[in-house]
């Protein structure tokens, strides 16, 4: 199988070869080809996501991805900023469901800012909707009647692109403790309410699923009054963003989490991303934390290549390197990237 | 001066009979007059704002304003539903300043879920945009060209309403610690570009205050990781919501936040209400948590009266009571919404 790695701006290239070393370790006969995205892109070819990028990303079997953004690139136009990569390959390669598991390893309780007992036994997913809602909509500036400058943005779903993602929560939550949690605005959006009314209507399939409803106000409430008390979250674009990054202080550090980015629940084209940005004030520095990326590439495994037991053995060596005290600075230690990176290959039997 | 009381549904009626005993027991000479709201009035007219009732908030010197929503009419047609009433006065009063404090009494460190160093001296104000955004723009169900059921719902800002709301913003920071931080997603969305904009143009005029930018996907995780180290933040309409729902758990308890709706820094109309909801659950059984309400009642005396000598001596006396150790149930305590309003009313000195 051929795996691309992009990996992107600031920390993405360092925690990105910690998470190929992982891969290579496993000696599973993959391939790995390398391009550039996000800033680094653009500085070397005036586009943050080169055609010869995008063509690699669809003829692999799986995208590991870094991170983008980069600062010096912020007053550009916007599909020439580093996002715009990132938002254009989900698009193009129909990434439609993101999963965000949001897991606190045992040892990492005293690096979150939540007392224990909030987030004891931490293991939630958000299944967040990624290529619709008001991300893609028609945006842009006008002048309004009175000649004022107006920035527009339409947020919308149809019943189709609800329906395939909450399938994708539902099936989910099959797996698991058969709870799903679907959050949207629907007292004041007309999107939450087709959203609510799609996820109601799919319910009666998935009888065994005890289904609630939580708008989005309240669940980032409950997100820090009580977040062990979730389990799968399913919701659109722009709260999955809001909320995903929320609850991954939950589980410690935001350098812990890893992301898939799904076209189907298993299958070629997913893409494999720590949730973190790019960390322009730590790059290349050797600070950052590897474990999301290494994470991610644990999820790539699983989903895109169908192989958990590989999947499994990345998931323990983490929590095996954890648990023996390996602690990058955001965890409150010292080690290195490279360090950590070591520190798990040391623990993958 | 004339009082609008506005009780609505669940356990408003509750807390805000006892917001009015304080501002009775002040002997200030006011006038006040209720009206049915929400889903009470929706019950007796039909309507979930009656003409009378907006007539006569407009009428009013202030707003006091309990709760609304009410299952029951949960499936009802959006403006006949409880929420369409505090939307509707809301934009019918022009209430575009949203003043929501989330301040950390002493006492209250262990009914957080956030350890105490990440608390500790929480005195955060977050000044929400109330009647633009997603809320208020073009919204509806259609079917799309495929003939599927689509949703969808115009999120925008013109430069004229973000500069009335960033102004409140700096003139608050003015007031405090010179900090203020906006809060967008100008990285994806136009509206949040055109904010940004317009925030960077007028700081310009506010040399003193030192303005950052933060993307609401981050700003939710800040909120977790170290809440007590913002100040004042300003952002849009949907952000703002749920980036005050969330600051209010750090605060202890929801029921403990107050909010004053204005359209300008002091005068005539402004609305207050505690930030929490009508919840049902707890309806009609004496265990809701005054304190929000008496707040809000306090900010009514700073703003819409102009008498702020009345307004710390309400603040000192909810912190008195708390010092006694005066505890609803939603603060770990046995009080019931009468007791806790006589607590606060034996400290009013
Ligand atoms: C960089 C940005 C466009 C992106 C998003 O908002 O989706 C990021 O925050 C994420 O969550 O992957
Ligand atoms: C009830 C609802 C319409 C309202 C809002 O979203 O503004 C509430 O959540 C609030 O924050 O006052």
């Amino acid at each position: 199988p051929l795996i691309a790695v992009l990996p992107g701006d600031g920390i993405g290239p360092e925690v990105t070869t910690q998470a190929r070393r992982v891969l290579e370790a496993l000696d599973l006969g993959l391939q790995f080809e390398e391009a550039p995205v996000g800033g680094a892109a653009y500085l070397v070819s005036g586009r943050p996501l080169p055609p010869e990028t995008l063509t690699l990303a669809k003829r692999a079997n799986a995208v590991l991805f870094g991170a983008i953004g980069d600062p010096r690139f912020e007053a550009l136009e916007r599909q020439l900023r580093p996002e715009a990569a990132l938002l254009g390959i989900r698009r193009e390669l129909g990434l439609f469901a993101n999963i965000r598991p949001a897991t606190l390893f045992p040892g990492l309780e005293s690096a979150t800012s939540l007392k224990p007992e909030a987030v004891a036994g931490l293991d939630i997913v958000i299944v967040r909707e990624l290529v619709g809602d008001v991300y893609f909509g028609e945006k842009g500036r006008r002048h309004n009647a009175e000649g004022l400058r107006q920035g527009y943005d339409v947020m919308s779903y149809n019943e189709a692109e609800v329906e395939r993602i909450a399938r994708v929560g539902f099936e989910m939550a099959k797996r698991r403790k058969k709870k799903l949690c679907s959050v949207d605005k629907a007292n004041v959006l007309e999107t939450s309410q087709l959203w609510r009314d799609v996820v109601n209507e799919m319910s009666t399939q998935y009888p065994e699923i005890e289904l609630t409803h939580m708008y989005v106000d309240n669940a980032a409430m409950q997100l820090v009054r009580q977040p062990n008390a979730f389990d799968v979250i399913v919701t659109g674009n722009l709260f999955g963003d809001i909320l995903s990054d929320q609850a991954s202080m939950c589980a410690g550090s935001i350098g812990m989490l890893p992301s898939a980015s799904l076209r189907a629940w298993s299958g070629d084209n997913g893409m494999y991303e720590p949730i973190h940005g790019s960390a322009p004030d730590i790059a290349g520095q050797g600070k950052a934390n590897p474990c999301a990326a290494i994470l991610s590439a644990a999820m790539l495994l699983r989903h895109s290549l169908s192989d958990e037991a590989s999947a499994q053995r990345v998931e323990k060596a983490v929590a095996g390197a954890l648990a023996k005290g390996a602690r990058t600075a955001d965890l409150g230690g010292s080690l290195s990237t490279t360090e950590m990176g070591d520190a798990v290959l040391r623990e993958l039997v």
